[in-house]
């Protein structure tokens, strides 16, 4: 056992190992903008995805709305880029919410961004394997395999403790990058036939409009278009979680690193998006649009390939942030008492085991039920996210105007973390305002534009979690308060009754052996044993009798019974000694088991005394004394 | 729990009231002819299977092929009938054999039974599925759904203690003895154009040998083709095991029912296969060769659907005595220690209930893994029955050898039961003789023919069930010799220490309870804590000492742990105590539980309880405590 768990997981480390890598901001970009900057293997095609009910004449407002989307992020990064520069400490938006607004919106927010760690693992190892089938299409019937396997391969590296090592991440990232902004130049070149190029094929492909939209209606498909485009903004909020993660001085490091990460991924996005309207692709189950605008600017040669293999390699990564992130939550809420506390012990490995593993199987069983479609998971993802940006952005809101309080060279704490006067406080107020109010405006556009095509799932979980957290709250409030200490007085504890109950099935080493210990213990030692035949209740009395040297004192009780669930009368009898003759005391019951050493001995045995005790246990003032005898065979 | 148990499988039943209801010869007929006669809706086709590769023209060899099984059938009847008169207690293979020839040729009778009985529910309820599917062809893409259902269905029914009922047996048994022969007599009224009937249609379809087909191989192809055949063979050796479910004279009318009961078989047999080859039906997979014939004959009317619906009837019935055969061959076994003695515990409703479930899990299993193809089954099936015969027929002519020694008026007892002198033993000796090698004839033509289709499975698993046999037998051996008290004397049951080891995480109530209760049975208590920071074990000292009055003479021990399996520490201590400080004697641990009523709020635990405990088991000579605290809380 111990064997195979460490040839796959690897040697334990120590409590004392763990120090934390500091990451320069050129591997640092690249541990945390995997995420956002991933998204555009997607997002575009999301805005595509909806509009193409008008037909393929009206793909070219994609490029309107992706301009739209990119305004909106570009808010949302100057927004976070305050969160960063108050919060160095890390301030992930649960953290942000506790300690501006309260219990209940940190839970929301902790609610929201859980649900959307797990499905950036879906969407995005979804999206990888697509990048994968695109380029190799007879592998699209296995993509719900492979899909599993990438899940099963990110989650084997995080158990052995893979930390955010910034060189591996940087190549996927840097290449994907590289590659998307080559293809992108060509395309320009080519698009504007500049230096010569020859000019880009025009796909002549068209698709009529499904349906004829107008007015109201019109506005509301533009509005989804959005709705889908702003899954580009996922996965912004990491850097702000992981700000200690940055060479001094970190606050400012991790900001920089926001702005040049803005900076790229809107490039990438604003490229795409042009260039494939522009182009008139039209998007397909089979190929993605990246995939298409890529294969069409490059003619399919090695940078096609290049582009699709670090698409899928910068995806996993960004599945492998949440694997970050979602253990980390969950260790913090259940230290605050809102998850279980297994969620905090770390592994073998000194990562956060429960965690990974939770992450791993919901996001499996995700995939499986969209089918490793990751456009079909988009309409439940930025949802998620949205949420969180909205509550983060009001609780700085809020520490902005408590900020715009303060003298200059004054300073106070907050629960968490301490400002200093500012300038400009007031106009950061009325940014974050303004971030808040926007990104709760496009959470509400999401929800009700994609609530049928699954955003209800989202809206009916987000509440269901919060609930959850109150009443794993309210349970460990409980324990404590049973448990305490205060005023505890030693009659408090229960008294020991005089009684030892020994139930058997037959005479022999073991049962002997079990009645020797109990006679240890108590004066009034009771063996019983139900018999079901007077054949059974004979041989007993027989038996008893021969060993009556070492029985002496103690009481044989035999019940008579009909049936065959023998511990029906077992349990009465017990639980009649206790409540009756000795209430308020801790009734003690001595069960001989044997014990075959060998694990698969065991199913040959009624396992009558497990269940005894696992019946026992569920009343109080029972103790259960467990006299094993050991027995060396194997079946 | 209870309730839904209750439900489902009714009230339970008393012991005492265990009585056997006793049948007269017309509804035995009913009950153990179901699996012999419901062999005709697969028997023929068997044959034509097989044939069918030398083209459609060959298909007439089936009625000669057909004819030697019959003349097989009546010579296993004729002795088996001298088993029943013989074993009037009930004389299966396994008895027999082990009467007459020893444990092994028992054991490899029981097992190559007990895989016949589980073949017999995969078969019987594919070939029933497949009467449905015949009538309504859009079923049969549902037909391994409709044939788990049907398992379900019996196995829940046994559960609830379905006897051997005769009335219900009645109906579906004559209904298709009835319903079958008026189609065989209307077909051969048609065939020979009696009574100026309309003639058959001969079918024209033509099927091309698929192979040239000459010498060794024809004879080869004509042995695979018998031994497809002889799964009509089948259920004969049902009556020899309930011969005391029969009216007095037991053996007698038990004898009197088996002619009955193969001439009918052979009737439909012989008649089945006479149409069908001269009809010229050719075999397919979706309808099956009773089904056509019966469809070409009634030109598709009523008595079409009758004979379909009760084909499926006594079919689901002959699947049903299996689930009488299999548990009590299990519990045979188990009682004499062969098999999990909890094989030979009865259920609520007196029935082996073990026996049932595991017996419909494994048949469940076959019918998934051939797709309820019961054609495809047929290899694997008649091997067991054969074998089982053969040991069988076997063990009657060891046992006429000694009746032939006996004198007139002499008799002498067996193990199992009692012999006298009768003429003529060295006949019937004889008989037993043919019987026995032409059934190992039969098992080796079968073993070689179907080896590569599916019979090596059987022939595996055979052997190993016997093996397991063996190992099981040995296990409880040595458990007995483990748990003998032969020559026990009191200081040969080990010591008991005084030292009481507590493993603890914290001081509270829970904790403390534990304490007190070890303070009671030791004097030398001692509380074990691992700490995994300074901060846990200063923390831990502070709250040692506030209850210094209670925890007085009690010694704290303190282990700091640089890993997070705390475990491991805690148990190395346990061991070292238990082996070093006092070795040969019992050491005692006292574990403080923490039992939340809601059994929901135990996940939210760390479990180390139970795990101290599950570990701790595997340790001799460690007593365990379980003080427990119970939690009144949800989660």
């Amino acid at each position: 056992m111990t064997n195979i768990k460490e040839i796959l997981i690897g040697k334990q480390f120590p409590t004392s190992m763990d120090i934390h890598e500091r990451l320069d901001k050129l591997r640092a970009l690249a541990v945390f903008a995997s995420d956002p900057i991933s998204s555009n293997a997607y997002a575009t095609e999301a805005i595509m995805s909806v509009l193409i009910v008008l037909g393929s004449r009206s793909l070219g407002l994609t490029w309107h709305v992706g301009l739209a989307v990119a305004t909106l992020v570009i808010l949302v990064i100057f927004s976070y880029i305050q969160t960063i520069l108050h919060y160095p400490e890390g301030g992930g938006a649960y953290t942000v919410a506790k300690d501006n607004l309260g219990k209940f919106p940190s839970l929301l927010a902790a609610a929201a961004l859980l649900t959307d760690y797990i499905l950036t693992v879906s969407v995005s190892v979804s999206a990888g394997v697509r990048a994968v089938t695109s380029a190799f299409p007879d592998a699209f019937i296995y993509r719900i395999e492979i899909a599993i396997l990438a899940i099963i391969f990110i989650t084997w590296m995080n158990l052995r403790g893979v930390r955010e090592s910034g060189t591996v991440f940087a190549i996927p990232t840097y290449a994907f990058v590289g590659g998307v902004l080559l293809t992108i130049i060509i395309g320009f070149t080519r698009y504007f036939g500049m230096f010569g190029a020859t000019s880009l094929p025009v796909i002549e492909q068209q698709v009529q409009s499904a349906t004829s939209v107008a007015g109201f209606a019109y506005i509301w498909l533009l509005l989804r278009a959005f709705a889908g485009g702003c899954t580009a903004l996922t996965g912004i909020e990491a850097i702000s979680n992981g700000v200690q993660a940055f060479k001094r001085p970190e606050s400012k490091n991790a900001a920089t690193t926001m702005v040049i990460m803005g900076v790229m991924a809107m490039s990438l996005f604003v490229g795409i998006t042009y260039l494939s309207t522009h182009m008139s692709l039209i998007p397909e189950e089979a190929e993605s649009i990246l995939s298409q605008m890529t294969r069409a600017i490059t003619g399919g040669n090695f940078l096609y390939y290049w582009v699709q293999f670090f698409t899928a390699g910068i995806l996993f990564l960004a599945a492998n942030t949440a694997y970050q992130d979602f253990p980390r939550l969950s260790a913090f809420l259940s230290n605050d008492g809102f998850m279980p506390r297994w969620m905090q012990v770390r592994g073998t490995r000194l990562v956060f085991s429960s965690g990974i593993v939770v992450l791993s199987i919901i996001a499996s069983l995700i995939v499986l039920v969209f089918r490793a479609d990751e456009i079909a998971m988009l309409p439940l993802y930025a949802l998620g996210v949205m949420l969180s940006f909205s509550i983060s952005q009001t609780g700085m809101f809020r520490l902005m105007g408590r900020i715009a309080h303060l003298k200059p060279g004054e300073s106070i704490h907050t629960q968490v973390t301490e400002i200093h006067y500012e300038r400009g406080a007031r106009w950061k107020q009325a940014l974050n305002a303004v971030g808040a109010v926007t990104t709760f405006g496009v959470f509400v556009v999401l929800m009700s534009t994609k609530f049928l095509e699954g955003a209800w799932i989202v809206v009916m979980i987000i509440p269901l979690l919060v609930a959850m957290f109150y009443s794993i709250h309210k349970h460990y409030e409980r324990v404590a308060t049973a448990l305490s200490t205060n005023g505890l007085a030693s009659q408090d504890l229960s008294e020991v009754a005089d009684v030892v109950i020994v139930p058997i099935a037959d005479i022999h080493r073991g049962t002997l052996r079990a009645l020797m210990y109990a006679k240890r213990i108590s004066k009034d030692v009771r063996a019983i044993c139900v018999t079901t035949s007077p054949e059974m209740k004979a041989r007993l009395l027989r038996r008893w009798k021969r060993f009556s040297k070492l029985t002496r004192r103690m009481k044989l009780i035999t019940i008579e019974y009909d049936y065959r669930d023998i511990l029906t009368p077992f349990v009465q009898y017990i639980k009649r000694v206790n409540d009756e003759e000795f209430p308020d005391q801790l009734t003690t019951v001595v069960i001989p088991a044997f014990v075959p050493t060998y694990r698969i001995g065991r199913v040959l045995h009624n396992q009558t005394a497990a269940r005894i005790r696992s019946t026992l246990r569920n009343y109080k003032d029972i103790v259960i004394i467990d006299v094993p005898t050991h027995i060396d065979s194997k079946i």
